[in-house]
């Protein structure tokens, strides 16, 4: 994709020092950046990288002045440049991603599916029967469509993904390759003679709009009912949702987060990596929680940030930490005393 | 599937209140139940759910009353109604996956290999040379099962798992999509020049009985020898299992937990959530370990309950918490002491 | 393969007491052993092993003698029992994996392609417009490789790995079942609605030479630029590796680890499992981190071993843990301080 500084100007409603007619074809950081390169800088710590970069173009603050005698590439000013990077990378994405369409072959694609139009479905996928596939629907190799599934329009598919039957996947969602959307969750029942019941879960999962899921993510189906992840939930990878979750709309979880079996998460709710929630929990809107948390009784009250496992609330985590790491040297304090206090009240 | 009530009672040799030859087609939840479904209610603390629900019926304890003028649906009396349930549910799921027959195309299926009756073979899935698959096995798509393989009947293997060669799969296991069996352990030996060279692994991995195996759960083969997964164990999702690790019969371990390689598991173990086992360990039968916890010794004996990491025995965790969460205060306590006591004893 | 005992010997620069002609055909562990099996002692802890195995030979330390009297099988002396075992290893891994090539059917192969020579190339697998594949890559079925990637010579690609587009993959790599390179990194812009605006992700991953990547582990693409897993690094299985993340060469990352987006990690780190190190850090080089350490700041002394989360230098942590599982004693003793100190200085 090739594309002119003045036209990116435009579609971000961007301003430009000075004319150009310059062309960029691709997208880098200040540092990697070549003659034809769009560049932004998000974070004044990195200006000094601006200076000297090869990049034709680059996204800064409106307010943002250079440094006297500096030679710069040209500068485009919009109001939030990380956000403005954004929508060029999404314009460049459609140009590869968006663009694909057709079905290649050899597919699996069930005569009682329904596709919609200028759908692309890659080769070695499969489409069940009784599937729904929404217009501008792109499903790339190798991907799994169990029975009955429905899938909202401009939903990309990547290679891989398997998804369970009766699964609902809403409109303009992503999901990562490897990511397995259904799979039965993990409820058994213990017998008399030792051995686990497996109960089987007649459940589904549905993904609301927007949600994006990270490639090796799992969400489990719920046993009856349905697992609900709202519509904006960004999951990132290898995140595991078991069976009747509920993550609210706009709720964003790091990496290798674990929820267990019906927790409800609410909106907005923001979780680090490597997290942790047992079961049956109800966890508040705009939860906060720093990476490697673990949370073990439900959250009522809204907006807390918490750290630690058990997680309290960060400023006191922080507290702790600071008194635990010095635990040694209290012991020791603590039997200088006891030999002063021994001196002081002898038997 | 429809069934009478009648059908339902008799097969869970339960007694029904009444008569009906009411038909259910669906299991549901009693607030999300329709006219048509089943459900069930295991635990009293739900039963303001029952009341009002338009459910055709309901599992009940045996000795469960409903509160005086109120209005139910049909009640069938069982001894256990949640493991009644999931009695029902697989009869539901039989129905669907257990129909499944037949060979669809394109697969890979060596000729050197060898099919029971009545297996289903999803497309684009592969069949190495000398693999051997018993009656009843449900193979889905996109499956890939390596040289020397055997699988044991009733079977069913779900979207995208992958069993590399040599693999040993009992009777009637699951595997969810995406699970991997057989691959390459952590082995490498340290060399001088600071590189690490990789030690191929030829030993193999044995999955007993009744195994379930969860979605993206990966189980490593062994060096040399077997990593074995004993009859019965339930392994949630994203589970990691090291090279010669073995599990006990009946275990369940939930999702995100690892096994480091060599450690032994004992029977009718319960582990949580992100548990961490590091390796060359021998954990005791019946141990149970909260999510979360830390295993760096063996647990040689039987029936403990662990909590935290490093874990302990659940009890003094739980009061090592109490205490820890109140460190700055206990330090404030030892420096309001240390400032009395130079008072008390002046140099 | 069928080889000679004298055939290893001469293959691994060792000595054998007294001249057999004996073939193996199988490596074992010494109790797994048959009597065609080469077997090894890599420690002396095992040395029971050793009297009474079936093995036909055996590997051993330059310097180790049998106890007198006992049995045992041939004793092949090399410097490093382990290392050597691993070559033999190699060996035999090399005429099964090794000797695969050719194209299997059906396949996706685009014309703008290109295949080295010995290349084998399963089915069901996927090949974009623009890759380049190197002489003696083995690409097992159900593979997905997007447009314009490079894998160089020698590397093995087990079956379900996806490989997106302009990810470089250097020589004699390993690639285990269902690991997913370049998928787009947890990257949003938070909107003032507060939605979470996706990010696209341009960037692509180079993995250096001799790589080894575990079953389900998922390495992002850069936001701009590359995310870097230098030559020699091993990564176990389910790791998770952020976006615009470097790993340092020979580096070894256990399973379950995560490293969030932008932190570096340094040359010849060991991570234990469940290790969690935030975003932006710099862990210098010989860093070691226990199992389930948690890293929020960067390590900038190399050589460095810490444990715990938050992580501290290894003995510091052991010491606090002394004095933490001992906080209900310590309030104890405080408590009878305090209402000591109450009695020498009453009110």
């Amino acid at each position: 994709m090739q594309v002119s500084v003045e036209k990116i100007a435009e579609l971000l409603n961007g301003s430009i020092d000075g004319e150009s007619g310059i062309i960029v074809d691709n997208l880098a950081s200040l540092s990697d950046a070549n003659s034809s390169s769009l560049s932004f800088l998000a974070n004044t710590k990195y200006e000094k990288h601006l200076y000297g970069s090869r990049a034709a173009a680059v996204l800064a603050n409106e307010e943002f002045v250079p440094k006297k005698g500096e030679k710069t590439p040209i500068i485009i000013r919009v109001e939030d440049p990380y956000s403005a990077f954004a929508v060029v990378l999404e314009q460049f994405e459609r140009s590869t991603v968006i663009a694909k369409k057709g079905i290649e072959q050899p597919v699996y694609l069930s005569s009682k599916s329904n596709l919609g139009n200028n759908v692309y479905l890659g080769a070695f996928s499969y489409v069940s029967d009784s599937v729904i596939i929404g217009d501008n629907v792109k499903i790339y190799p190798q991907v799994y469509i169990g029975e009955n599934v429905t899938i909202g329009k401009g939903t990309i598919i990547f290679p891989g993904v398997k998804i369970y039957a009766n699964s609902v996947i809403g409109t303009y969602c992503t999901l990562e390759a490897g990511a397995v959307i259904g799979s039965e969750g993990f409820g058994f029942a213990p017998q008399k003679n030792g051995s686990l019941k497996r109960v089987p879960q007649i459940g589904n999962v549905i993904l609301g709009d927007h949600v994006s899921i990270g490639s090796n993510t799992t969400v489990d189906r719920a046993t009856v009912g349905s697992t609900s992840i709202e519509s904006g939930v960004k999951l990132d990878n290898q995140v595991h949702i078991g069976h009747n979750v509920t993550v609210g709309a706009n709720s964003g979880i790091a990496a290798q987060t674990g929820i267990a079996g019906s927790t409800s998460i609410g909106r907005n709710c923001m979780l680090g990596g490597q997290v942790g929630i047992v079961g049956h929990l109800d966890i508040a809107n705009n939860t906060q929680i720093a990476p490697k948390g673990g949370v073990m009784s439900s959250i009522k009250e809204e907006g807390r940030v918490l750290l630690g496992a058990p997680a309290m609330d960060f400023a006191h985590t922080k507290k702790v930490w600071v008194v635990w790491k010095k635990l040694p040297e209290m012991q020791k304090r603590l039997e200088a005393l006891e030999s002063m206090i021994k001196i002081t009240n002898p038997k």
